[in-house]
Order: C-alpha cells, then sequence, then structure tokens
C-alpha cells in the first residue's frame, strides 16, 4: 500500500499536478506548494485571489556533500492542521496573543540520495511562516551548508525601506528606494561603522519592508533564529527576486548542522494596511514558549544612565589619559592621573542616583566603570575587559549601598569589544559579581571586529554565543540588553530575560553625525518586527555642541517626537537618555517621560506608513490610563485620531505634548506646548506635527 | 651628549664596524651581531671559532603598518651581562639545573618610524637562544605580525631528521634526509591525520635535528612559547637558509602583538657530541621560574588505563551502537543498547585497579566513560562533550570509592575534538567535578580540527587556550597531560602542573600501522628537546591483530625496547599501555616496569647518535639506585657502556632486561633474556641490542 501510495505521489508530480493548497485562518491568505520538473520544492503566495509572492524556490546548497538538498525531490506525505492558542506574555504590547494559523507539511524524499527534508508552512490571517526542517534519518545527519537558496519572487518593482547588507553591522540609516534602484543607491546607504563587511550591491537586511505599487505592504524577515546563521536577502533586481544569503564562518561556510534540526522561519507578513503589519505577532507566535520556569525576577526598567555625556564626548569612558594601551592586572591605575572627564565617578554616579530617585526611574546604568577603556577598540585585543575590576573611582559597595537606600537598581555594563571568548571565559565570575552588588540586569556590547577572528557579528557561532549568555544570565536571573548582537527574531519570547537589543541605528547616531528625520517612522516596521529595541530616546538638548563644543551633530527630531518615542517604539526597557541638566530645564515636558509605563496591557495602531508617520496607542498594564505616542516624517503634517479605544462611558484627562506650530527638527526643535483637555472613546483629535516632529498623550482615566 | 653618542653608534653602523661580539660562558660559543647596509639586523654563531650559523637576517614583516620590522635599524644601545643560578626542579631528569649564560642586548631603533625593538642574545655552554622584545614605546603599541622573518642560515647541505611542516599535526614519522632531499621526500613523509595543514614542501617542524658533515649536531627550536603563535621552518634548500614561519590565525595573519611584549626565545643547541644535545637544559633555562607557589601536589605518576584496547579497535570509546549521531542532553542513553565491546565500564574499570594496586601503580586512565563518544569526532561539532555526563555503565561515585580504598588515584580524561569553546564553557564545572570525585589529574585531548573554524592547533589563539587550560588547572590544583596539542617548549618549568604532553607520533601509531623501528632514537632529540613526552610506552605483544584480529598493524620494537623507553623517554608520566592480560603473560619482563622511577635525581647520557641509538642512565629521585635504558635502530648493534656514574666503592646488583640474541622488531620482538650480576662503578657491560631492539637495567645498591 505504501508503494502505491509512493507511485501515486510521483505520478502526480509528473503530471505537474502535485500543487498543495492552503488557506490563512480568514481565507485571506492561499499558499501553493509545488514541485518543479526537476523536482525543485517551490511556494507562492496570494492575498485575496492576488498574487503577492511569485512562484519561489525553496532548497539549500551544500558544501561537502555531491548533491545538495536543492531538487531531485518527491512528495512523500503532507499534512494540514490547524492551530488557535491565546498564550500570556511576561512583558510585551499585549498581556495575551493569540497563535492562530493552518499549517501544511510537507515531508519530501530527494530520489538520488534517499534524504528526507519537511518543509513546514504555517499562514497567519497576516502572513505567512516557513522553515526547513531535518528529520532524524541515516543518510543526513551532518551536513555544512553552502548557502539556503530561498527565494522571494517579489511581482513588481516594489519600494523598498532598506538597509546595506552586511555581516557586522545593522547601525545604517534607512533608504527609501524601487527594488531596481538600490544597486545605485547601495554605496551611498553605506556609512561608516566600528565593525562592517557588505557582500553585494543588492545584499540587504531583514526586515524588510516594503509597499507595492497597488499599496500592499509586505515584510520579510525571519523568526526563533537559533543554532543557524543570519538570514540577509540578496536581490536579483532585473527580476526583482530576493535570495536569502547567510552570514558566513570563518572559513565561508554558512551553517554546520547535524540532524534532527530545524532552521529559524522565513516569515513574510502582507497587508494592505501598514498598522496590521506593526499589529503583528507573528515573529512572537514562531518562536518556542517561555522556557524560564519562574519569571517573577524579569521586571520592565525606565533608567537612566551615565552615557550621553560619553557618546556626546563631553566625557570619556577612559580613567586616564596617561597609558595609550593598557594591561589589565599589569597596568597600575592606582599611580594613573584620573581624567577629569572621566564620568564614571562615584560622585556624579551618586548625582544620577538622586535624580532617577526624584523622578521615579527604576535605574541607573553606568558605563565606564571597569578597567580597561583606555585602548579597549580597534585592537582586536583579547584580553580587554574582566568584568569586575573597578576604576579607582568608582566605589561599587558605596554606589550600590547608595542607589539600595533611595530604591534605585544599578545596571550593569559589560562591554566585550566583539571579544567573545574572552566575555565567556569570565561570564560567570562577573554574573556572580553583579548578583553580589545588587544588579539584576545587564548591557552588553560588542562594538568591533569579532573574536574568534574571521567570524562575524551574525554568524552561527556567534549567535550561539549571545544565545549562551542569554541563558547563562536567566541561570544567575539577570535580565539582558545586548547591543551590536544579532536583530532580534522573537527570541524573547523563549527567554524573556532578553529584554532589550540595540541591532540598529539607535540614537547615539544623532551624537555621531545625525539620522535621517523620517528614522523612527521605519524602525517599528523593520528592526522592531523582531522585539524590542534599547533605542535609547528623550533627547531634549539637539545641539550636540552645547554637551561638547567639538561635536556638531545635531539630534533630527523635534522633542515633541521624543516623547512620541516612548510609545511609538515598544520596549519594556526605556531610557531616558539625554543629561539631567538638560530635563531640568525642560520639567514640563519630562512630565511624559516620567509618566509613560515601560510595560502594557493592549497596544492599537492608530496611524501607520513607513518611512512617513506612525501613531500608536498603548494601555498601561497597571491602570485604565492610555498613552498615545506619534513620530512623524520629513513633512509637516495633520495627524487625526479618534479615541475610539477609550473605555466607553468612562472620562479621561489627556495631557498632550506637541510640536509648536513652528517646531521643525532642524530649526526649532525645542519648540512644544502641552495642553490639557477632557476626553472620551468619542473625542477625535487633530494634531499638527512638524518635520521630524511628533507628540505624545497620557490619557488618565478621571474618576 | 646623546646626540654625540647617537652620531657615534649611526657611523660604525655606516661603517660596517658595528658587529657585537660575544662569548658562551665555557668560550666555545661565539655570536656576533652586525646590521647589514640597509640596517638589516643580522647574527652569526662559531663554535670553536668555526661557523655553524652563517650571517642570518632578524626580523618581523607586519601587516597592517607601513614599515615592517626588517630593516633601517641603527643600534641605540647594547648590554653585556653575566647570569649563574642553580634553581631547584618540581620533577624532571636533575633535581638542580644551572642556569649560566652571557647576554648580549641590543636596543636597535628604525630610522624612519622612531621604533625600537630588542633583540636579546643568550650564549649558553651549549648553545645560543635569542628573542624579539618590543618594548613600551609610543609609536609602536598594537601590531599584527605577517611573517617573522628570523633565519637559520646553515653552513652546508646537512643531515636532517625532519617532519613535515603542519599548523594541525605533530603525528609523523621522521625522516632522514640531507636538507636538499626534503622537497623530493615530502609528500611520502606526510601520513594521514585527523587534521593536518601542510604550508610548504619545504616545511618542517622544530625541534629539527641537523648532523653537518664533519660531524656537528645543529638543533633549532623555540622555549616559552606564550602568547605567540608556533614557529616552523620554511627551508631555503638552494642556500640551505631556514626561515621562521608562524602558524596563521583563520585570517591568515601569524600573531596579534601589544607592547610592551617579547616573542618566545629562538634556540639553537650546537655540540660535537649528540649527548650534549640531550643533557642541554637551556629550553628550560629560557623559560619563567616556577609561577605555582605550593607545587606539592604535584607528583610524578605512573599509570595504567583502559586506552590501548580502543586504540588497537578491541574495544570502543562508544557506550553503544544505536545513535549514528548524539546531542547532548536530548539523546536518552539509558534506553540505548550497550556495546558489549565499550571498555569504559564499572566492572572492567575496577579490574584495571586491582591490577593497578597489585602492582603498585598510582592511577588508573579511563577514556570513553563520558556521553558523546558515538559521534564525537570529524563532524566539527561544537557541544560534543559536556565532560561530567558519565555513560549509565560507569559508576563514578563507585568507582572512586573502589579506587580510593585500593590506595589507587584515578586518571580523568577530557577529549575536547577539538571544539576549545566547548571545552573552556565546561571547564570550571568539569575540573570541580573532578575534585568531587578523587581526580588529580586530566588527560586532554584536540583530535580533528579545531573549532572556532579557521584556527589551527598551534595558531596564537588556540595556545592561549591551552595555557588557559593550564593555568586554570593550576587553580584547581590539577595536573594536565594534553594531547594533540603544542609541542612543548619548555613552559612546564613555569608550570610543572603541565606534566605531560603528547605532540608526537606517540606509541597509538603502532596500533595505527605502525611507526619506524628507529622513530624513539629520534624523538629524545626532537621532540623531547621542549619537554616530556605522554609516549605511553610498554606495549609486550607487538600483533596488533591478536587483540584486534581486524587489525593487522605490527608495533615495530622489541619487548627489551619497550623497557628501554621508560629511561630513555623521560617523563614524569609514565603508562604502562598494553593490556593487563599481556603483562601476566611476561611478568619477569614486567617487572621492570614496576621497579623504574618516574622521577630523578640526575641523568648521564651515555650513549647517542639520532636515528641510530640512544643509552640513558638516571638515578632514583627517592633512592641510590640507577636505571639504565637503551634503545636501538634499525641495525643490530652492540651498546658498551661504563658504569662510572655509580658511586665509588659502593657495591650494586644489577638485573639486565636485554634483547635475547634471536630478536628482532619485526620477526621475534618477544625474545629476551633477564640476568643479573653484580655491578661497580667500574664495571664495563657490553650487550647486544636487535634491530628494533634495546634494553632496561635496574641498578639496585647491595648493603
Amino acid at each position: 500500500m505504501k508503494n502505491v501510495f509512493s507511485v501515486f505521489l510521483v505520478l502526480l508530480s509528473v503530471l505537474g499536478v502535485s500543487a498543495q493548497e492552503f488557506q490563512s485562518p480568514n481565507g485571506a491568505f492561499k499558499m501553493s506548494f509545488s514541485l518543479g520538473n526537476d523536482g525543485t520544492p517551490m511556494y507562492q503566495l496570494f492575498l485575496n485571489n492576488k498574487e503577492v509572492i511569485k512562484k519561489s524556490k525553496l532548497g539549500l546548497e551544500l558544501q561537502k556533500d555531491k548533491k545538495s538538498l536543492l531538487n531531485d525531490f518527491k512528495v512523500v506525505d503532507t499534512k494540514q492542521s490547524t492551530f488557535n492558542e491565546t498564550w500570556q506574555t511576561v512583558w510585551g504590547e499585549e498581556t495575551k496573543i493569540q497563535n492562530h494559523y493552518n499549517e501544511l507539511m510537507v515531508k519530501l524524499k530527494q530520489n538520488e540520495t534517499d534524504r528526507e527534508i519537511i518543509v513546514r508552512f504555517r499562514l497567519f490571517n497576516e502572513g505567512l511562516g516557513f522553515r526547513y526542517e531535518f528529520p532524524e534519518q541515516k543518510n543526513l545527519i551532518y551536513f555544512v551548508i553552502k548557502e539556503e537558496r530561498t527565494e522571494f519572487a517579489m511581482t513588481g518593482n516594489h519600494t523598498a525601506f532598506w538597509i546595506p547588507g552586511d555581516y557586522d553591522t545593522q547601525e545604517y540609516d534607512y533608504t527609501e528606494s524601487k527594488l531596481s534602484e538600490i544597486r545605485s543607491l547601495f554605496k551611498s546607504a553605506v556609512s561608516e561603522n566600528a565593525s562592517q563587511k557588505q557582500f553585494s550591491d543588492t545584499g540587504v537586511q531583514t526586515s524588510l519592508m516594503m509597499k507595492s505599487a497597488d499599496g500592499i505592504y509586505i515584510n520579510i524577515h525571519e523568526a526563533a533564529l537559533i543554532n543557524y546563521s543570519c538570514m540577509h536577502l540578496n536581490l536579483d533586481d532585473k527580476n526583482f527576486v530576493f535570495q536569502s544569503h547567510l552570514t558566513p564562518d570563518a572559513k565561508g561556510n554558512k551553517g554546520h548542522i547535524q540532524a534532527p534540526s530545524v532552521s529559524p522561519w522565513r516569515t513574510i507578513i502582507v497587508s494592505k494596511d501598514a498598522r496590521e503589519v506593526l499589529a503583528s505577532r507573528m515573529t512572537l507566535n514562531l518562536n518556542e514558549p517561555c522556557k524560564i520556569e519562574n519569571t517573577s525576577w524579569i521586571k520592565p526598567v525606565k533608567y537612566v544612565g551615565v552615557w550621553w555625556e560619553m557618546i556626546t564626548g563631553k566625557s570619556s569612558w577612559a580613567y586616564t589619559e596617561d597609558f595609550p594601551a593598557i594591561q589589565l592586572g599589569v597596568t597600575d591605575y592606582s599611580k594613573a592621573k584620573q581624567s577629569a572627564k572621566h564620568a564614571a565617578n562615584t560622585k556624579h554616579v551618586k548625582e544620577y542616583i538622586d535624580f532617577a530617585a526624584l523622578h521615579g526611574f527604576d535605574g541607573v546604568l553606568v558605563e565606564g566603570w571597569n578597567e580597561g577603556w583606555e585602548d579597549w577598540f580597534g585592537h582586536e585585543k583579547d584580553y580587554v575587559f574582566d568584568f569586575i575590576s573597578a576604576y579607582p573611582d568608582f566605589d561599587v559597595k558605596g554606589i550600590h549601598e547608595y542607589a539600595k537606600s533611595k530604591g534605585i537598581k544599578m545596571i550593569m555594563h559589560h562591554e566585550t569589544s566583539g571579544a567573545t571568548r574572552n566575555y565567556e571565559r569570565h561570564l560567570d565570575k562577573a554574573f556572580q559579581f553583579m548578583k553580589d552588588n545588587g544588579y539584576d540586569a545587564v548591557k552588553t556590547g560588542y562594538v568591533g571586529n569579532i573574536l574568534p577572528l574571521g567570524e562575524h557579528h551574525y554568524s552561527q557561532s556567534i549567535l550561539n554565543h549571545y544565545q549562551y549568555v542569554t541563558e547563562k544570565a536567566a541561570e544567575y536571573k539577570i535580565m539582558v540588553n545586548a547591543h551590536e548582537a544579532v536583530r532580534p527574531t522573537g527570541i524573547c519570547r523563549t527567554y524573556p530575560n532578553m529584554i532589550g537589543n540595540e541591532a540598529a541605528r539607535g540614537t547615539e547616531f544623532q551624537a555621531f553625525g545625525g539620522s535621517k528625520a523620517n528614522h523612527t517612522t521605519v524602525l517599528p516596521f523593520t528592526r522592531l518586527m523582531g522585539g524590542p529595541m534599547d533605542y535609547t530616546p528623550g533627547i531634549f538638548e539637539m545641539d550636540i555642541a552645547k554637551l561638547n563644543p567639538g561635536n556638531n551633530s545635531h539630534c533630527n527630531t523635534t522633542i515633541a517626537n521624543q516623547l512620541g518615542l516612548y510609545v511609538v517604539m515598544y520596549s519594556p526597557l526605556q531610557m531616558a537618555a539625554d543629561l539631567p541638566e538638560n530635563y531640568n530645564r525642560f520639567l514640563d515636558a519630562f512630565q511624559f517621560i516620567k509618566d509613560v509605563p515601560v510595560d502594557w496591557s493592549t497596544s492599537k495602531y492608530l496611524e501607520a506608513e513607513p518611512g512617513y508617520y506612525i501613531t500608536t496607542a498603548r494601555k498601561d498594564k497597571n491602570s485604565n490610563n492610555w498613552f498615545v505616542g506619534n513620530v512623524n516624517g520629513l513633512n509637516k503634517r495633520t495627524s487625526t485620531i479618534s479615541l475610539d479605544f477609550l473605555e466607553k462611558g468612562k472620562k479621561y484627562e489627556a495631557t498632550i505634548y506637541a510640536d509648536a506650530n513652528d517646531a521643525h527638527y532642524k530649526t526649532n526643535p525645542q519648540a512644544y506646548k502641552i495642553t490639557k483637555q477632557k476626553v472620551t472613546s468619542k473625542t477625535k483629535l487633530q494634531l499638527t506635527t512638524a518635520a521630524g516632529g511628533g507628540y505624545g498623550i497620557s490619557i488618565v482615566e478621571v474618576k
């Protein structure tokens, strides 16, 4: 009977009628799986019966094997199923998330090799996820990926919001262009970074946000990127077909796999409404449920820090200017002259603690507290930090006690300088040192070239390192906020102690020459599709020269835009990044930062157009209060929103922090107006947003 | 005044009269340092006024810098000094070692760059050591070595005992040839290995042993190889000039240096008498004194082990044949069928413990005790072992208690499969596990390609790993015996817990097809110049098919040769490698292995010719007894020795374990004769040694 069935399937395949079709739960999406004449697996996606992904090939090219997993396949089994459950978040944009999809499992056997792979497709109401699975079998155990050959064939010359594909940085400004224009714009889209390596003039990163000529929004990314290499997209710009391009290891290979194993999910979110892209929880849903049993110690954090003053160049991380280079354990800091610029000194840190306590923040981050900053960067130095030796002017115990007495949590900083082996060697002691001194959260950093030499920030082996740190931190009940690590793919569902990530161009670049004024109208459609970002908003002084006369950068936003970011750019970890002295100049505006929560029970996306504007409303997890944030792009615009998300019949007072009429990110960024008004679910608001502007609204129930 | 001095030196240099000369303490050696016309540093070495190293260039080619450290130098300072001290060994061939040398320090400044380097030369009575030093300075802090360009210019077409230069293995058979013949013999000198990468058809490894046509023995090696890449020698076979060739990292670079720093010492031992090469302690003397304060826990060890039966293929490391591949923590061994070949089972281990206790051994090594051996090799598998999870049939606690009750120490085995990151991740827990279960010593292994990918067994970063393991082990008071790690360079003086190393073709190759019958007449002149080897002698059954019918290998020595190895091949860690059942067949010969010590108060080299024969006498550290060992090469030979090293006036009984007259390594390897005779310091002995033969003599004082 088994043989008869196989013959039947082979016949179907030969006859070209082997296509498998299935639909999303709401029927909007239809996906078709088929085999080409040479047995190449392919998929095709339709939204409301209109093709949105053309027939696209699936498969993997192998390095050592004679025959790759590209063709010569027959279908040996298929299975369709439905899944629908609602799960509870530890933190997030919502307390509950529905995970509802239809699934098609296709088991393929390669005729010549007798090898089996599975392609598992899941259709959600907002798009498609699929992955490769390599089941346990005799003929496919260990293999090396030369390249994954997954295609995403576009239906036309879409508009894209893209950054250059790079093995070592994600910190580029977004470029908006037609797909056909990427090649000519590529070089100008690459800006300098501490480590970088592009691979193709049409290579771009995920999450990639696109819009078709007829107004369909398409977002391509990946989910559950564990024990695999990070995927980029390489565009065939004649045919508008993207092909997966994995990050290589030091030997140029793209992944070492041992079956049984699975690839990450490749995700395609498609909608006629950009707001639905923001509302999608597909990335989280395609990750495994939480693996941390007791999550009571994981808490969202609002914080200030000894940081922006170093980023701007006003202060320094380094303790001394005496040494051009140092050796840990050999260099005697007690004999060095303290630099007047060293910010992480006990007195100054206590000022930050006082400020944090006065204004109700949870934590204080301090960078530059530990030995090694004199030559930490650019030397591929192995033993660069030990993560436990404080500079002479940083009193670990005293600061801990002082912070504790004020109800403030200190936030640890572990810059690795990319030296992953050195960090792993010190990890246990570093985490124990944190626990001994009252630190529950750590900001990690991976600035510069990766050690081991030849590896990249996004290669399989280094992703394995980030994952190792996250899991080891969980053992110590430590929350992690990784900077310069790989872009998130929803793993925070499985390991919610990963409360932050950078992995994109953050606010720091406003002090490194500035970012485009519409940058944050793109980020939620790209970087944030995989998880929250430690964007570090809250800059009130846009003229960086005011902090450091030698730095002529300008922060290309208005103050009102900065406030809007606290709602638009969801994160359970939010910084007020500017200096206390700048907040003290604008305490009325600062009030919004003080009031805005960092954890939510639900979120609504009121307006959205990538590159142009986003307006988001969120309900506080611990009250009935709502907060609305808007960020606006390059042109002045009127934002029109309805407050129909408010509970009917209830009364609220809204405090609106908006751009002044003459505000402008470049010429008049500090012009805002604060107004109060009574609102209900029937209220509609019209608010003018400046170029590079925005607004924040707090809506408090009146009882 | 300073300027005048500089000008003076420059003038000297320009005039070509800047040569600096100095002599060894005994006046036998003279070394001359000079600068070429273009400011290239050079040295030249004479023994008894005869040139033994022709004028040879010194310098380093840099990777990133515009100008390398090769020429354009002037001498800015020189200093001569003398050093003479005697230091105490923790273990060794002698209890006390004299460190006596004259030193010439030459400080060079590069005209264009204002960079300073120092070349420090030390002339001992048996040869020359020199190294590069990079002092702290403004213009040379971080640099990357493209290649070290140290030359060793030979005076003629010497005979060499060489193995192919390789970044990943040292386990080749030695080839004896003229330097001019290396190129044509190179390919045939390369045999298969689990990991290997040659770089040149005239590339060879150090320590390289040579003999000139006029009978001068020359040995080139390095000492104190720490935080640098391992040196090979690449031969210009037209001019007989060797140039240093360092092991590259994953990017192809040869070393990342931060000044202040020093290179390893380059060593050249030269003598008219081959025995003086064996007697040299230059390599140890060029290392730093012991850095371990309390060394009372470091003890030489004689051991047996569950090992040879796996090497021969009689038994297996793997617990089961059920799984083609396993995942640690996922694979359920409790459901697997135990292989009948799995040797590391509790019952069998206890038999080894009984045997060890019965015959007075210190320890028992067990390999294959821990989960992961089913697919441990050849897959570049990252999480390959965890070093703490025992197979179901290996009762860690029970074995510990049983061994303890018998006065036996268990010896741990950590095979890393080359996955250095994985080993470091588990190191603390693995060492703690050892201490918790009574293990004081570990045999480590690095079979297969190194992870991180692209690195090599002998690159700077991986040498750093071995060093890290040694130092971490010292923290736990654990002794280390590293296999497949880099060849020793005397670091055991500084870290005497490094009691063993393999780093050459050991006895195991006798079960992998066999080694040349004169192999062990070469090893003491090559591999052992850097420190002791865990050669694992003591094979009594030479026909490997007797153990495993599928293995037709032959151990190419006689039993008497195997006994001689315990004296000739000095090691504080000596194994009796064969199976108990084979020793039980030859208990009279086994008596020598039982009697021979593993620590000595003094050593005498009675006869020596590399490739042909070595006869060594050593005095037990803990008694007045002496032991003599001989290994012989390919031809039957009469060994004539005088026992004049015995204390005058004292009487001794000698037990002589010699080849029978008709013994032959191939045709009659088990033919030995044991005789006893009274001896004194006046006794002379003539002993016939078979092809591939040898002898062992125990000389016990008669009171």
